[in-house]
Order: C-alpha cells, then structure tokens, then sequence
C-alpha cells in the first residue's frame, strides 16, 4: 500500500533524527532557554532576513493558534477568519475555549480578501450599538490555505494594508508554510512575511520534522509575556531543546525548503497528469496537496494500491480526494499511480 | 415623538411598580429565596400546567442564555443556533466568553428545522475524526425569533423529537415570549414548551416588567446546581425578592397575557394597514415587532413625528425599519401613524 | 422579630421609589444611554470632585467585580487579594470563571498592606522562571472590608504608591463604601478614592437602593471598550434608566451619605453598648456592621426577638456573630436591643 | 560541571532513540490512533494489571493536569490541592485559564489527608449559602509530591475512601512516578493506584523519555469524549505515534522502573552521606530530589564543578538546595561530590 493520505504519516527526515540522536546525551536547560534554540532562532532570523524577531518554538500547529490568538485579544474580541479556516473547523472549538469567537468570512477558495476585512470592519464600527456584537480584534489566514491555494504577494499586500489601517494585527497560520514558499505558483517570501504581517509560524510538523511549530512574532505589540501564555497553554516543552535542534537542522542551511520543494514538484508531475486525463479539481492547489474529482469507480480501483484522503462528496458517482505529497514521497511512488490512472482511463 | 423603537423604552406597568412600592419595606431573605420569588414561582406552575418546574429569576436576556448554556455543556461542545439567533450576533460573544462555540444554521427567517439539526448532527458523527471538530451539544431557539416569526407546534414538535433522538437539550429564549403565546398566528402554549422543550425562559423585561426573566428547567438532568453558576455568572440579585414579586404581579392572574395581547393586536392593525397601503415586508411577522420596507423619503417624512428602528437597506432607495408595540403603546399614536401613512400615499 | 441580619433586607428607601414612580412612563433609550444615567454621574463626578471620571451602572457587586477584573488583566494576569477578600471567597469562583487566579495575601483584618504587595511583586520577578507562576496584574481591596474594618488615608497612599511603582491597578471594592465614608473612624474621602485607586465602585444595592453599584474608572488606561465587555458578561441593563434614576436620588444632594451615617451611628451605639456590658469582638469594626463575640446562651435568649448572623464558632460556647445596621434601621429597635442585653447580663 | 539541577536535562534513554529512529520511516495514521499506542497501552495495562483502563498520551505535565481537570470539572466546582501542589504553584494559572479555582490546603510535607479533605468538604456543604462558594470538585495530589515525599499506601486508601464517599474524584500527578514506586520508602504499586485513584498519569518526560505522560482513566464516568478536550486544548500530537513507541521502550519489559531505581539509588547514597556529615534537610524526601540546607559557603565552593538548583533561603548564611538524580546520572559523579562533601566537612 502506497499511501498519499497526509503529509505527516512519517517520523522525521533522516538528519533532524541523525542531529537529535548526536546532541542526546547533552545537558541543556529546560524550557527553550537552550543553546540550540537560539541557533535555530539565528538560522531563521537569517532566512528571513531580519535581526529583530521574536521567535517561539510549539508542539503543535492548534497550539500555536490558540495560545498566540489568546494571547493578543482582549475578551470582547474575536478573530476574523475564512469559514474554512483551520481555527473555524478543525480545532474544536480551541479558539471559543479561550474565550473568543471566530468571526467567519464566507468564500470558496479558503482565502479572505482586502476588501471583504475593510467591510466586515467597518460594518462593526458603524452599528450605532457595536458592543453588542464581537469586535474584530485580529485577522488569521493560512498560506498555503486549507484547500492548497495561496496568496499573490498583491494580495497579500493589500490585505495587510487594511489590517494596519484598521488596526487589526494579522497572523498567518504557516503549517505548510514551506509547501507554499517552494509552489511555482508562489511570489510571497519569507520576507515579505515580516513585512506584512504581524506574526506567523513556520510550520515542522508537516515539512518533515517529529514535530515543532517556529511562530514568528514581529509586531513589537505583541511580543510581551508571551512565554507565560505559552506556559499556561501547556506549550512550554520542557526539553525545549527537541524543537530547537530540529530547526537547526532544517535551517541551517536549505533542508526545510529542498524538502518543500521536493514535494510540491511531484504534487505538479501529479496535477499535470491528472489534468491531462481530463480530471477536474475541486480547489486550483499549486501545493504539495492535490484536490482530483474521480470517479468513485476509479477510486475504488485504485484503494487496492493507494490511499488518499476522502474530502468531500460531489454528485452521486464522483468524490473529491486529497492526495498528499511530502518530503518522504517517493517519486517512483507517484510515477507508478500516474501509470495506474493512465491505464484506468483507457 | 411618538416612539416605536423598542418594548423597553418605558418603566413597568403600573401593577407591577404598585406591588413593588407596596412590599417595599418587607424584610425578606436575600438571593431569591423569599416568600414573593415561591409564590411567583407557583404562579408560573399553574400557568404552564406542571407542578414539577425548576425556576430560576434573571435580571436580563444575555445573562439568562450564557448562564444556562455554561450550565449546560461540556467544555468541547457547542450550541446550535439560527445564524441569525441573538447568542450568535448581539451578544458580545458571551457565549465564546464561557468556551463554547455558536454552531449556527443558515437561514432567512429565524428559524431552524428538525431536519437541518438532524444533518449537522449526523454529519458530525459521520466524520471519521469528529473530535477534531466542536460537537453539538444543545439547541437553542428563540420564540418568537429575533425576526418576529414564530414557530409552530408541528415544527416544534419536529425538533423536539430529533433533539431528543440525537440527545441533545433543546432551549428556548422567551426574551418576547408573551408577545408570541398571543399572536392570532400562534399555537404554542406554555404547556407546549414544558412537554418540548428542556428549558425556556418567559421573558419579563421587554413585556412589561422593569427587569426580569423566568428561567423554567424541565429536564432533571440540567437542574443540578444550577445557583452556584447563577451566582458564578454574576446572576444572583441581591434583592432576588424584585424578580418575585414582578412576577407575582404579572402571573397571579393573567396581567403577562394581557399585555401582550394589547402590543399584539395593534401590531396586526398597524400590519394591516401597511399591506393595504401596498409596502411589503422584510420578515413575515405576526407578534409586536413589524419590519415594513420604505422608501427612504417616507421614512424621512415621518421622522418628524415617529421612531422606529433602522434594520437594513434593502436597496438604494428603500430600507426595512422595525416598529415595535409593547404594552405600553397607545392606540391612538397607532391610529395616528397609519393616518399619516396614508395620506404619504396619496 | 427584628432583624440586624444582613443591609439588604428591605427593598429601596422611599425618595428613590419615589423617583422610579415619577419617571416610570418616560420613554428613555436603552443600554444605560439615557439623560437619567447622564445626569447620575454628573451628580457623581461633583461628589467626586473630579469631571474627567469614565462611570459605569452594573447591577450587583460580583457582577462588577468580574467584569471590570477580566477587562483589565491580561490571561496570565491574576488580581491579588486580601484571603478573605470578597472576590477569594464569597463569589463562586466569578474571577476564575473569566480566566484568572486569584492571589491571596494571608491576613486577619480583612486588609493588605502596600508592604505586602511589594513583598509578592518582588518575589515574583526575583523568580529565575517567574513565567511558571502567575504575574500579578492588579490589586483588589474593599473599603470597608467584609470585616468592617477600614484603611486609613495613610495606608491607602501607601499601597497606592506601591501599586504605582509596580504598575498595578489598584481596585477599590465599596459595596458599603457609603458606610466607610460616614464612619466615625474614616479619614477616607471619594476625593481620595480618585487620587489613589484606579477604579472603584460605589456601592448601591447595600445602601438603600433596590440594585446598583456605580463603577468609577480613573485611569484612561482601563476605560477602551469597557462597555462590550459589560454587555458580553450579562451586566449591562436593558432599562439602565433604571440605575441613573436611582443614583440620581441618591446622590442628587447628600442622601446617600446621610442614609451611610444613620446606620453608622446606630451601630456605633450598638458597638459602645457591646463593649460597655463587658463584649469583645471579632474584628474591630467603626461601620455599619458589628461582629461580638456572644455565649451561646445569650444568644438562644436573644432569637426570639432578633435576627442577626451566625459569623463563627469561637469556642464551645459562644459565636461570633453580626449585627447589620441599614438606612432602613429603626433607632428605637437598637435601642430594645441594648435594654436586652443589659437584662440579659444582670 | 556536572550537573544535578533537574531530572530532564539530557534527552531520552539510548532505547527510546532507537526504537524511534527505527520505527522512523514507517507510515502510521496521527493522532494516537497507530500500533504502537496501541500495543504501548498494553504493555502499561499488563504492568497495572488491569485490563480495562482508559489511557491517552500527551506531551507535558502541565498540558496532562489542565486538560483532565477541565474535562472532569463543571463550571462552578473546584479542585482540592495541596498549596504546594504544581497545578497551585508553577502552571502560570492554568487551571484557572480553563475556568477552576485551586482549593488549596495548606501544609508543608506537599500531602494532603483524607481528614483535611472530609472536613474542606463537609465546611462547603454545612453553609447555609454554598452556592456562593467554589464546589469542591475533584481531588489532585502527587505522588511523589513536588517536595520528594510519599503518600504511603495506608494514607492512600484512607484519601480514595473519603474521595469516594464525598464524590470527589481521585486524580494523581505522576510526573516522576516512576522515582516513587521504585523508592525504599515506598508501598504503594501502580496496581493500587488502579484500585484508589480514578485516573493518574504516568510521567515520562522525567523519567527517561523525550516527553510523554500517560494518562490512565480508571473512573468509566470520566472517559466521555476525553479526546475531544485533548484536541481543543493543544494536547493531540498530529504524529502520536512518538509517544507510543517512547512509552513502548519503556514499558514492553521493566525499563521505565529500572531506570527509575538507578536514579533512586544514588539519591539514597548521597542523602545517606549528607546526613552523616550532619546536614539537614528541608524535606524528608526517599526519592530522587534531595534537598539539603547547607551553609552558603560550602554551596560556593561547590558551584564551581558541581551544579544544583536553589530553592529557598532558610536563614541569612543557609540555603535549601535541590539535587536531582536521574535516569542518565552517573554513579562516579555522585561518588565525586560525596567525597568533595567530605573534604569541606573537614
């Protein structure tokens, strides 16, 4: 069986292990306040581009999202979000049980625009009776989103113009962060991030580390006491040092954007085929994951040999799947279900 | 100015502050455990046709859902609501501000059908990893809804058994609950709610009383406790004696009815004239509130003279408004108004 | 039977009945956005001496306690108190309910001491991992305290300067602030309370209203958006016409106080008398409310005519108990008392 | 320097990092639902010798404690702990962050005993108003407590039989469990921790793992949708697999215990030399921290090879200080501090 369910089905890439196992027997402080945490800090400081960062390591991506939005909002607001986002469905309810609420941006292609803040914003404030409602206190996406598409660096920048106008801080949720950074279809940067948001985590879990969320926060504003949040969330991992040598690994040189790449090539050699056989798309994913409309004839051929990922119905004889590359996705592996496709479609 | 902005614009009917002013210098025990809270609460036994009630007295609306629903649900649960339901957008995130999510169903008229919760809720279980996601945990309906339209007994009847089917609490917000009892469209009794529903309130505050509402546990199961968060929730008055005796004099006999019979009726005269005059409505309401669509320059022609509530452009040159009767409305400012909209329309 | 147990036993004093009569059939607006509520606090910021003073009506005193506590920490932010403080243990858990621990200071006299407050900051912050612990945020005390006693003007400029240095809002309960001011012992004035706190309330519900208490907020810094945060935690008032009117009678001329100084002075009588017949007391209180220490004998002889509260056990055979004068106390009714006593103690 | 500051300054035990590197490359669902959490499951249900226990994986201790309590707990109750205990002192507050006071019981020995408990529940439930006050909810405790002592198997029980006859279930902190069961001092098994407790975790992050503790729900009634809290609350490690194949290093055969007598064993031989060169100790602890008071000077003499961590003065020239032995300390160097010891005795 050649799965292409997740992008998380493996442990870590062969040197993160390699780095974990070779500094083991050190003795370092608890807690993040190790040697090897603030290298990786200096390592992704680097990439960006950028001295002044205040950068945490997390376990996890839900974690990271609850315990940073909780950690910018007064009680009375909530945060804006796409209905599809992460923090509106799949987290269960983290984001309400820290006392605020997600204020959904209704769309079809996982992505918030400009103009659609600018409205919700100011329809807030021109309610004569505003303390009624939520007060928009934040703005999260996700890039790459939850479907695979990304934002233009345009986008990205008019979006983040009315944020500042409007004083809402903006958080980008970066779980696949590297997917979209590598995607051909890509122009936004790791510096671009600095400049236009006011935080964001560079995702691990997802890019080929055990685990390990790097959240970014460049907004001055937002940066004090937020270890004692960390802590009171239940992030504060004791041997710190297990995220910070993994960065290390991955941001000492390249390694966290060769293994995006990696996988965000082979998700292209399978869109390609895929759309060459006359398959259509539920979302335009130029990420490692791929949304096919199939045949549930064709998906039931294939079950023998491939996994993948139900995502949601469409009529009555097609389904809309996900398949999921990785940086441990073998390209013979992709090679062989291209075959397979082609030889179902004759 | 004659005012049709809200049902709270005035004090208390007469009976009401005459019974307050007569008990006033009665020493009674604090926290509504006085003789004046019993008996009203008997009072609303006899009414509903149950001996077997738990009743607790609020001050407010928002206080009196927040309170109730904390009680209610786990802390990885949520309440199901009409997308337009007063929890879900004029409460300041109360509820978020407990942990909950607000699941909200789609809609245009208020309200929310037995089938629509059956399919949130087996979509739900359906998901292979349903605990990624909040789970339903209660249903909350507002009758009338926010919209003045009311639901009937068939329909309650309907959600009632899938609320039962799927184990899951269904509560009424009765913020204008006598309004809906005596609409000539209504066939929802007390009694209905207490066979239907597991918990209601009967409002007070926007039906005649200075403040107040009835808070009336059917299920067993959900009274447990329930005044260590009454007093947690900052619901505990002091003089719990002000609820009682309020409620004394609205349910000894039938005063709540009356009253709300009286707004009613002039609601349907007012309705009447409006359609005869040829304006259509926004939401298709037969209880104290009406939302007519306008031309703009009616609306301003009569701002002279009325008030009534912005509710939201319909286009560039009409806008639904809102009139509300209460029990302290005259007939002779209702008359007035529909002289003075005829002779617009000429 | 007479009763001394508690200062919320009857319903308002007369004028402000009075004044909710007269102003009952007024339509006013909503939400605490009528001239009565206006006119209040004018009448208060001149009680105050002081016109820039942002105010707010709640409708009970664990209401304004969690509100205005939760608006202003932070979530890693707890409030430091005094053990006995109101907040630590008579409110059901209201301030963790919202998110925060309450930091208790060890004491007997119901006070704390700007001494100890350092003493906590400082510990605090000489904690090599200080982000494990919880960070103060602010400081709580009640003036009186729950145990009668009172800070003097010394104490307060104290601890006032202490929480200055160390960036703590400091809190003013005054539930029975009324009773503080009038009594004999104070030295303590609503001038002061603007000089030295950042926030505090004006107790009504205590005083001889049917529900009130006015939260006065000082410091600019504590005032953004106070009122959705009100709304989303149940306390703000549909009819706040309600509150304005009912401190408009009270603090329109003197009543308030006057009302403060009967009960003072009728407790003062009791309390000489007490200690004439040979008593001691629990706490040393110079306000409305008296704590003796009685023989268990005495006090079985006493309830058949009196009421008052059981406090503790002090020994196999006598209690502590309290004695609460109102603004509703009859003089002639102490003075029975007395006479009692003395029979009792030949 | 060699050092003796904490139990989790090094990784994980040889073991653990070669079944993780060599389970790396295999593809297993997420979120704990893989083989190895299974077959880990059982290996620690053969060592409690119970079949029917519910256990769950998470990655922290603090992240364990709040995500139980907040399952376990309604909103008006509280948990019943030590004032030392580590949900009091050192998770930043978060437990209150979830809603719940800490209802602490004063002492010095971190143990808290069935008559204390009895009687903080049988205090809450004589008030005539209790529901003003936090409800006792649960209990927690450690075992060992953060001070090295141990609940002995008699204090156990008589702790469960007051637990149960209150209602209040038992919960015990394990992090460093392991160090308790394999003291001299101890008698109680995990099999007794089964039969008294209602749920425990079983620590590993202290006792030779990267991290990883092991929640074990005993009690049926608290198991409900256990997985939906781990998720919203950050704890549902995407590739849980990690902690199951720690937890199956550990536990297949002995090796979680015999790690943990190594460690107990040299803090056994230093407390021995300690006591014979004639220092005392702040607590009587039988397993792996110590915590002698020893003169400032000698501790400056030390410091410059060896390292331990403060923990509170005792008077102007002695200092309490804390030794930790741990799975990965080495005999030689506990040899070499003894003599050390003894030269700056003579």
């Amino acid at each position: 069986m050649v799965r292409f369910e997740c992008d998380y089905g493996e442990g870590a890439h062969p040197e993160v292990m390699r780095l974990l196992a070779e500094t083991n027997m050190e003795q370092t402080p608890g807690y993040g306040e190790d040697a090897y945490c603030q290298k990786a800090k200096e390592y992704i400081r680097k990439h960006c581009g950028a001295d002044d960062l205040d950068i945490h390591f997390l376990v996890g991506g839900t974690q990271t999202n609850m315990t940073f939005i909780a950690s910018v909002l007064r009680p009375h607001q909530g945060v804006v979000a796409a209905s599809t986002g992460h923090i509106n469905v799949h987290e269960s309810g983290a984001i309400e049980a820290t006392g605020h609420k997600v204020l959904p941006i209704p769309g079809t292609d996982g992505k918030i625009y400009g103009a659609q803040v600018k409205a919700l914003y100011d329809g807030h404030w021109a309610l004569s009776n505003h303390e009624h409602e939520v007060q928009p206190g934040m703005v999260y996406i996700s890039q790459p989103t939850e479907n695979g598409t990304l934002y233009t660096k345009a986008e990205l920048e008019e979006l983040s113009k009315v944020c500042r106008e409007c004083g809402l801080p903006l958080y980008v949720d970066g779980a696949r962060l590297g997917y979209g950074i590598m995607s051909p279809a890509n122009d936004v940067t790791l510096a671009d991030l600095v400049r236009l948001a006011d935080a964001f985590y560079i995702g691990g879990t997802k890019q080929g580390m055990l685990f390990g969320e790097a959240l970014v926060i460049v907004n001055h504003a937002l940066r004090r006491d937020f270890r004692y949040i960390l802590k009171q969330k239940g992030g504060m991992l004791a041997k710190g040092r297990l995220l910070g040598v993994q960065y290390c690994a991955m941001f000492k040189d390249d390694l966290y954007f060769e293994l995006s790449e990696h996988a965000d090539k082979l998700a292209m050699k399978l869109k390609s085929a895929l759309a060459e056989l006359g398959y259509s798309f539920l979302y335009e994913s130029y990420t490692n994951q791929q949304f096919p409309i199939m045949p549930d004839e064709t998906l039931e051929k294939l079950s023998a040999k491939y996994a993948c990922s139900f995502w949601e119905r469409v009529d009555d004889t097609h389904t809309a799947v996900r398949f999921c590359m990785s940086w441990a996705t073998r390209e013979e592996d992709v090679d062989a279900l291209i075959e397979d496709l082609k030889a179902l479609s004759k």
